[in-house]
């Protein structure tokens, strides 16, 4: 760490033996470049070593484009972002990118994205090499769960974030840290099934989801089916923020469907802390009142007694920070993050 | 541990400096008292220092008959049991317990427990200290899950352990220890909603739980209501190993009902294995199939992808040997266990 000057000695008292140093942590001696690549939307970060985010921006961006195009596109963006902050990419220690899909923790690749055309066991690593650091991969709403925690919750060791948005996903946090399962697939409470969904198809290939029935998505879907323009859950926001009442009311019978699933995974898990997230989320005054009724209702009391459920602080800024939190973690700690990535230990 | 005789020193070759040494583990070197207490039926063990079991029993046990009466009885089983092994009361070296209720583990104390009248936060540690050394209380399930993970899965980081007996509960093992949760009901699949439950109360005070409608309880109550008589878990079986055709459906129903629950639990928890325990798990040839069928269509591909559903082998013995396998825990690294029980550091 002091060769890379992440750290620097600032001296120590000598009791006699082998010299005592005591270290002293400089948060600007580096920056990590955070990704959080959306469906239909981007962010990108330039942050500092303790995860303080340095410039950022957002902007409009197709998944489906291809691995290639939207690749190219962040790293040009990130050169971009790198000299609007005044920091040669000489100092960049590593970079963290989150993907809307299930990722495999070992390699950092999508697997099986049902959103992401083209990116089924893409190497995003290998594509993102060029700075010479380590390049760490994980699922957004994992992420999302990380960044949360960290910034707002250090004190609570289990937490599960969900994300609402035109999909449904969630990620959990146990004693600190992203629980991944044993496929990463650990969280997903979008394609639990919900006897209310009847046979709705879902995008995952399954009848009955949640996402089928309460997604931004799924929202967006039965307003257009009654001639009411919107395609993604933003779109079903700004109809609930202009007092649409039919997107007002979907959006409150989200909100218990929601709750229903929720109050089985708190049930499940027991975590501290539920927090609700993505764009849906912004309608949080319509969505939360129905996952706050069911889960309350349908969870057992020891569970429910202390559980608190607050809507994201971080909001769409959750995911992007999470993913320079889990890049720093790596560049401080190699060691501690799953075997799988010390390939690219520094 | 020298000093107790856990360890001996074997040797060891110099190379200079500090002599070091090389130190031999006697897992005969000492005992460890365990207890599985529950509803009806209760289990005690005496093991060595590896959980291996020395002398053990099964009697019935009304656990209603209160903590005074029941914490007496089990002292003056686990004396006998120490006379049938030849062993000392002084080589005793940890006792571990088990519960059929919520146990707050920072004072091992039963939470609220439905089925144990005049038990909510009795002091079972306190009650138990005779032998002074450490006493360790812990949910049932909880502490199957530990002994069939430690005993048949040790490679499997991730487990889910499900009790189908006269009520249903769940265990979660994450990166080989228990997880509780933040107030220590986590993996309470029992209490999960279920729409086919109808408006059925459930002995928790909710309507609609699982338990209500699929647990061994349930069966014989529905049995019961159609004039054939079983009131246990136990019972179930009996009926159904001679052939009651009503049992065999009512078992059979219960195995898709649980399929149902875990087909959402799987999803959450993505564990690499799913165990059914339990009285009811006797007649696993009716109640797997079901619970095979549901999770296989109900959880997402990624999830079910590996995910190995399995009777547990150890049966009607993982709690007890997990009960001895956290008491060893804290008796060697009392550090690794919570802080909570640092009060009974050896």
């Amino acid at each position: 760490l002091l060769e890379l000057g992440l750290v620097s000695g600032v001296g120590g008292v000598s009791r006699g033996g082998r010299r005592p140093s005591v270290f002293s942590f400089n948060p600007h001696s580096g920056v990590i470049l955070a990704a959080g690549l959306g469906a239909t939307h981007s962010r990108l970060a330039v942050t500092d070593l303790a995860g303080v985010t340095l410039v950022d921006r957002e902007f409009d961006l197709d998944i489906e484009l291809g691995p290639e195009a939207v690749l190219s596109l962040s790293q040009k963006q990130f050169t971009e972002l790198l000299d609007q902050a005044g920091v040669a990419p000489a100092s960049v220690r590593g970079v963290g990118v989150g993907v809307p899909a299930p990722v495999e923790s070992a390699t950092g690749k999508p697997v099986q994205p049902p959103i992401m055309p083209g990116w089924d066991s893409y190497p995003i690593r290998d594509r993102l090499a060029g700075y010479d650091v380590p390049v760490l991969v994980d699922n957004d709403v994992n992420l999302m769960a990380l960044g949360e925690q960290r910034t707002c919750y250090q004190n609570v060791p289990n937490l599960l974030f969900v994300k609402v948005a035109t999909g449904i996903g969630g990620g959990i946090i146990v004693e600190g840290r992203v629980y991944r399962g044993a496929d990463g697939s650990a969280g997903d409470v979008g394609h639990v099934h919900i006897a209310a969904a009847g046979d709705a198809l879902c995008r995952c290939g399954k009848v009955g989801c949640l996402e089928a029935i309460a997604s931004g998505g799924a929202i967006a879907r039965r307003l257009s089916e009654q001639g009411i323009e919107a395609s993604t859950a933003r779109d079903v926001v700004e109809l609930v923020n202009a007092g649409n009442m039919r997107a007002i009311e979907l959006v409150r019978e989200s909100g218990r469907l929601i709750g229903e699933v929720l109050g089985s995974a708190v049930n499940i898990l027991n975590p501290r802390v539920v927090v609700i997230g993505g764009d849906l989320a912004q309608a949080e005054g319509h969505l939360m009142p129905g996952i706050r009724e069911l889960v309350y209702q349908r969870s057992i009391s020891l569970a429910t007694g202390h559980v608190r459920i607050a809507p994201s602080h971080l909001d769409n800024r959750a995911e992007v920070i999470g993913a320079a939190l889990m890049a720093i973690d790596h560049v401080f700690s190699p060691a501690k993050v799953d075997e799988a990535v010390t390939e690219y230990a520094v």
